[in-house]
C-alpha cells in the first residue's frame, strides 16, 4: 500500500519506517535489545506465527539491522544498536501515557544505578547519558504472565 | 491481528505502537511536526485515500495525539507534542542510514542555529537542547518533487 507514495516522501522518517515501521519487526528490535536473540525466544515472546516472524527477522537481516550468526542466533548490528534512541524515547512516551501502574522497565544508568529518562540525564549523579550506558530492570509495572 | 497477543505485552513499547505504530500514523504526525494541520494538507503530502485519512486521524484524536480545533483543522497536543524526541532520533537513524545526498531536513537549536543530532548537544553553542528547542530547515537531501 505505502510503494507507490513512498517515492515521493523525501524524508528519514519514511525511510527509516520502511525498516521498522511494521509493528512486528519494532517488538523484534526490543526483544533482541531485551536480550532475546534465538527465532524460537523470539516466537515465545510475540506469539507470532513462523512465517510472519522468518519474514520479518529475514527483512531485518536484509536490512542489515539484524545479523543471522553462525549459531542460529539473530544479532544486534551496529546499525541495529544505534535505534536504542528510538526504542528509549518510544518506550519513555508510552511509559508516561500508557502505564498506569508505573514502568514496566526501569532504563538505569549502567554502574551508577541512577534513573534515565527521556532527556538522557540519570537522575542520580546528573551526567549526561549515552545509549550503551543504560541497562534495563524490572519495573513496577512489569507484571508475571500467566499464559 | 495484533490484537490477541497484545494483551500479554506488558511494555510500554507495544502499547505506544498500538497509538502511532501504523506508518500513516507516524507520517501524520511528522506532518503535524512541520506544521500541516488541514485535512486537504495531509491529503496532498502522503496521497492516501480519504478513508484512511479520516480513519487515522480520528484515531489519533481519540488517543489525545492531536485536537481537531473547531476551525477544521488537526493541532498536536501537548502529548503530541511529547512525541517530538521519539520522531527526532526516528529522522537521525534515516539520515544516518537512508540520506545518500545529506539529510533532507536539518534541526537546528533555535535562536542558535547550530545543528543539533540525536545527542541532543547543540554543535555550534554546546548546550543540551531540549526538544522544543528544536526548529526544522531544509536540509541537502530535499529535492523538490514534481507530481
Amino acid at each position: 500500500m505505502l510503494d507507490r507514495t513512498y517515492p515521493t516522501q523525501v524524508c528519514s522518517i519514511a525511510r527509516a519506517l520502511e525498516v521498522i515501521g511494521e509493528r512486528w519487526s519494532v517488538l523484534i528490535i526490543r526483544d533482541a535489545f531485551l536480550g532475546r536473540s534465538r527465532f524460537s525466544e523470539f516466537q515465545r515472546s510475540l506469539g507470532i506465527a513462523r512465517n510472519v516472524l522468518a519474514a520479518r527477522l529475514n527483512h531485518l537481516v536484509e536490512e542489515d539491522v539484524l545479523e543471522h550468526a553462525d549459531d542460529g542466533r539473530y544479532l544486534l548490528t551496529r546499525k541495529g544498536r544505534e535505534l536504542a534512541p528510538v526504542m528509549h524515547q518510544l518506550m519513555k512516551w508510552g511509559d508516561k501515557h500508557y502505564a498506569p501502574d508505573g514502568p514496566p522497565r526501569l532504563t538505569l544508568h549502567r554502574g551508577c544505578g541512577g534513573d534515565v529518562e527521556g532527556d538522557m540525564i540519570c537522575r542520580r549523579c546528573g551526567e549526561l547519558v549515552r545509549p550503551g550506558q543504560i541497562e534495563l530492570a524490572p519495573g513496577p509495572g512489569l507484571q508475571t504472565i500467566v499464559p
